[in-house]
C-alpha cells in the first residue's frame, strides 16, 4: 500500500478570523503542518478591528485530515474558523463548461446574418445538399460524449446525473488538447437498444460519438451497432483509448528492453472492455502469446463459465492452452498488463517473470502492484497515475484522435487509425530520450495531439 | 407587396483587383450604386504593381442583384473581380457556437480537480443526492434546443441537419440575452413517440427543454407528454414564445386604443401551433369573443372537417357561432392576429373593422398585410419584421423566461409564468412612452430579459 499524499484534488480553503496577536499566524501554519496539511496561498480577505480575515489554501489527504485540521485550529486561542470550502466542489459550482458564440450578436445586422432572415439561405443550402452540414454547422467540430453512467471511474453504476462531472471534464480535455467541441450527453436508460436508438436520433448535429463509462458487455454491442449504423466515427474510449495509449507505451518499453512483439509472452489481467481492446491491439502489434485472466483465473478453451465475448477472447489467445491462475500464467512472461484491481500482482509473481519484465499496472486509482514494490524487479513500470513516472492516460489519445478524424471527415475510426495514433504518441518521444522512466509523453506535451491528429488523418486517407 | 430592400442578410464581399487609374474607384462605387447595392466597408487587402486589391462589402437584395453587380464590375476597364463571398455563409463556416471551459486546465493540479481523481468526490456527492446535480453540473444553466426540422422558419420540413443553423442561432440568442447555455439537438426522427423517448433519455444533463420548429399537430402531444413526464421545464417556443410576445404587444396596444380585453372582438388567422397558443393566452387575458380561421374559413361547431385540436379550439371560441370566411369574421373586429401567410388580410377587410383597429400581421417574412397598406386604416400595426416599428420577436421572451425558470429551479413553465413574462415585456416600456409606434420593446433593450426573468421567478415562487 502506498502512503496517501496530499493533493490539489483534496484541497480546501479555510477562512479564518485571526486576532492581531504576535506569532499567531505562525502557530496556524505550524498546526496545519503538524496535521499533515500542505499550505498553499494565504490571502487577506479583510481587515477588522483587532482581527484579520484570511483565506488559507491547504492541500490535504482527504476528509479525515480536513476534520482534524478544522478541530485543531478551532482549539487555538485567537482563531475563529469561519468557513471551510472544498476547492474541488467550488470549481464545480454551475458546471465546468459553457456554450459560447463564435460571432458577435450586438446589432440588427448581426442578428439578420446569424439568425432570421439570413440563416434561411444557409438552411436551404444544407437542405439541398446535406453534406454541406459539415462545413456550415458545428457538426465538423463537435463530438457527443455519451454515457449511461454505469461504469464511471472506479465508482461503478452511479447514474447519468452523477456521471456528468466526468463528461464535462472530458469536454474540457477535448477542447484544451484537441480544439474539439465535446458536449456531454448522459442517458437516462441502460437499455442497449434504447441507447443505440437515442444516439442515432441525436446524431445529425454531431461529427463524432465518444462513448464513455458504459459497462461491459453492453458497451461492445452498443459500439459495434453504432459504428455500423452511423456515418460518423464512434469510439468507446474506455476500450480503445486505453488500448491506444497502452500500445504507445509498449512500443517504447519494448525498445528499452530490446525485445520484439513476436517473441514476447504477455499476461492481461482483466478482460473487460479495456482488457479486450488492449489484447486486440497487442495481437495487431504482432504479439502471439497472450494469456488473459478474469476473476476465475486463466481464460482457456476448457472453461464452461464464459460468455460469448470471453469465448471469442479464448479463440485468439492462450496458444499453449495454459490452465490455472496468475501463478501459472505469469511465469516466464515478458509483459504484464493489468486492467483489473489492486493487489492482483505480487512481488512473488513478478520474480517469476522473464528477464527484463515490463509491468503496466493500469488499475486506477490503485494499481495491480505499487511501483515501489515492483521497481526492484522490473525493467519498465507504468501506471495510470500522475504521481509516478510513465503515466498511461487516455487524454494522450482521444483529443488528437478525434481532431484528426473530424479534420478528415472520417466516417469511422479504423484499426489502422488507432495503430497510427499509438505510434504517433510513442514517436513523440525522440528515440534517444526513451528510457525506462520515460516511455510515454507527458499529458501536457503540446506535440502529442497534433502528432496524433496528423497520423490519424494520414491513416484515414490511406484507407480510402 | 413591399419593395425588397438591401440587407446585411444578403451582403457580400467583393474582392477586386483595381488598376491604379484616376477615378476608377469612383466608377466602381457608382456602378454598384446603380445596380442597387448598398456599399459598406472598403478595405485594402494588398498593394500590387500598378494595382490595389480591395475588399468591398455590399448589402444587396439577393442573388439576382449579386449576379448583376458582378457582371457589371467585370465589364469595367481596369477591374478584375477576384472573388465574391457571401458574408452570411462565411460567418456560418464551422458553425456559430462552441463549447468552452469555465476553468483553466493548464497544470496537473487543474487536471486533478476538474478530472480524476478530484472529480470522483463530486460524482459521489451527486450519486448520494441527485438534486446536487443542479449546482455541481451544467444542468442548472443548460437548455436543450430540440428540433426535428419539420417546420423550420418558412422553409417547412427541411430535415435535422438543415435545421442546425437556426438552432445554433437560437443558442447564440440564449447566451447573449439570457446568459443561458443552449445546445442544439436536431433529431433524425419525426416519430412522436421516438422524439418523446429521445428527449427523456437525454434529459439528465439539461435543466430545460426548448422545443423548436416541430410541425403541428405532433408538437402538441410531444410538448404535453414531455411536460408530464419530465421534471424540468419544457417549452415549445413556436407556440408559447410567440403567444407571450403577442400578448405583451397586445397589452400595450389596448392602452393605445383605450379598450379592455373583455370588450373586444378578435380574429385569429391561422390556428396551428402558434395561433392556438395565442388564442389560449388571449382568453387568459380576458378576451371573450375570438374567431379563428384556417384555410377553409371560420372555425365553428358545425364544421365536420376538423381534427381534435381544432374541435377543441371551436369549444373555446366563436361564441356567436359565426359562419363563413375572413369577410364575415373581420367585420367589426377590434383586433386581427395573423399567423398564417401573406395576403390573407386586405385593405377592404381592414376597412370593415371596428373603430381604432389593431392589426398584428405576424407571418414571416411577409406579413398578412403590408404595413404601408394597413397604416392609413389602423390605430396600431405590428409585424414580425425588424424593418417596421413594433417587431413582435420571440427573442423578447425565451432567454429571460428560461433564465427565470432555471434560476428558480422550476419544474414547469406554468400559465402564470407565461403571463408574467408577457406583462414584464409590456411593462419594460414606461407607461408614458407607449404609443402606436412603440408597443413592444426593442430586441436589444437590455432590460427585457432581466425583467422577464424576475417576473417569471416571482410567478413560480407564488405558485409553489
Amino acid at each position: 500500500m502506498s502512503e496517501i499524499s496530499t493533493s490539489a484534488s483534496n484541497s480546501i480553503i479555510l477562512r479564518l478570523r485571526i486576532q492581531n496577536i504576535p506569532g499567531i499566524l505562525a502557530s496556524v501554519v505550524a498546526e496545519i503542518g503538524k496535521a499533515g496539511g500542505n499550505i498553499g496561498a494565504i490571502d487577506i480577505v479583510q481587515y477588522e478591528q483587532e482581527c484579520v480575515v484570511r483565506d488559507v489554501t491547504v492541500e490535504t489527504t482527504g476528509s479525515e485530515q480536513i476534520d482534524s485540521i478544522e478541530k485543531k485550529l478551532s482549539g487555538l486561542e485567537g482563531i475563529e474558523v469561519l468557513h471551510v470550502s472544498d476547492r474541488v466542489f467550488v470549481m464545480h459550482l454551475g458546471g465546468k463548461i459553457e456554450v459560447t458564440s463564435k460571432a458577435p450578436l450586438k446589432s440588427r445586422d448581426d442578428l439578420s446574418m446569424a439568425y432570421t432572415p439570413g440563416v434561411a439561405r444557409v438552411c436551404q443550402a444544407i437542405h439541398n445538399d446535406v453534406r454541406k452540414a459539415h462545413n456550415l454547422t458545428i457538426k465538423k467540430n463537435t463530438v457527443a460524449i455519451v454515457s449511461d453512467g454505469t461504469a464511471v471511474l472506479g465508482l461503478g453504476d452511479i447514474g447519468p446525473e452523477a456521471a456528468m462531472p466526468v463528461m464535462e471534464g472530458k469536454a474540457m480535455l477535448f477542447k484544451e488538447f484537441g480544439g474539439v467541441d465535446g458536449f456531454p450527453i448522459c442517458l437516462d436508460t441502460k437499455d442497449t437498444e434504447e441507447i443505440i436508438r437515442t444516439v442515432k436520433a441525436i446524431a445529425p448535429g454531431f461529427g463524432g460519438v465518444n462513448l464513455e463509462d458504459i459497462s461491459a458487455p453492453r458497451c461492445f454491442e452498443i459500439e459495434q451497432r453504432l459504428i455500423q449504423e452511423l456515418d460518423i466515427p464512434v469510439f468507446h474510449d474506455d476500450q480503445h483509448g486505453t488500448a491506444v495509449v497502452m500500445i504507445a507505451g509498449l512500443i517504447n518499453a519494448l525498445k528499452v528492453v530490446d525485445k520484439s512483439p513476436a517473441e514476447i509472452k504477455a499476461v492481461v489481467a482483466g478482460v473487460g472492455a479495456a482488457g479486450t481492446a488492449c489484447t486486440r491491439m497487442m495481437l495487431d502489434l504482432g504479439i502471439k502469446n497472450i494469456i488473459g485472466l478474469d476473476r476465475a483465473g486463466v481464460l482457456h478453451a476448457g472453461r464452461t463459465d464464459l460468455n460469448s465475448a470471453k469465448q471469442a477472447y479464448c479463440e485468439m489467445t492462450n496458444p499453449e492452452n495454459i490452465i490455472g491462475g496468475m501463478e501459472e500464467a505469469i511465469e516466464g512472461a515478458d509483459l504484464f498488463v493489468g486492467l483489473s484491481g489492486p493487489g492482483i500482482l505480487t512481488v512473488a509473481h513478478v520474480k517469476t517473470m522473464a528477464d527484463k519484465p515490463i509491468v503496466f499496472a493500469m488499475s486506477n486509482p490503485e494499481p495491480e502492484i505499487m511501483p515501489e514494490l515492483a521497481w526492484p524487479h522490473v525493467a519498465v513500470m507504468a501506471t495510470g497515475r500522475s504521481d509516478y513516472p510513465n503515466q498511461l492516460n487516455n487524454v494522450l489519445c482521444f483529443p488528437g484522435l478525434f481532431r484528426g478524424a473530424l479534420d478528415a471527415s472520417a466516417t469511422d475510426i479504423t484499426e489502422e487509425m488507432k495503430m497510427a495514433a499509438a505510434r504517433a504518441i510513442a514517436e513523440t518521444i525522440a528515440e534517444e530520450k526513451i528510457s525506462s522512466d520515460y516511455i510515454i509523453p507527458s499529458v501536457f506535451d503540446k506535440n502529442v495531439a497534433p502528432n496524433v491528429a496528423e497520423a490519424v488523418k494520414k491513416a484515414f486517407y490511406e484507407s480510402v
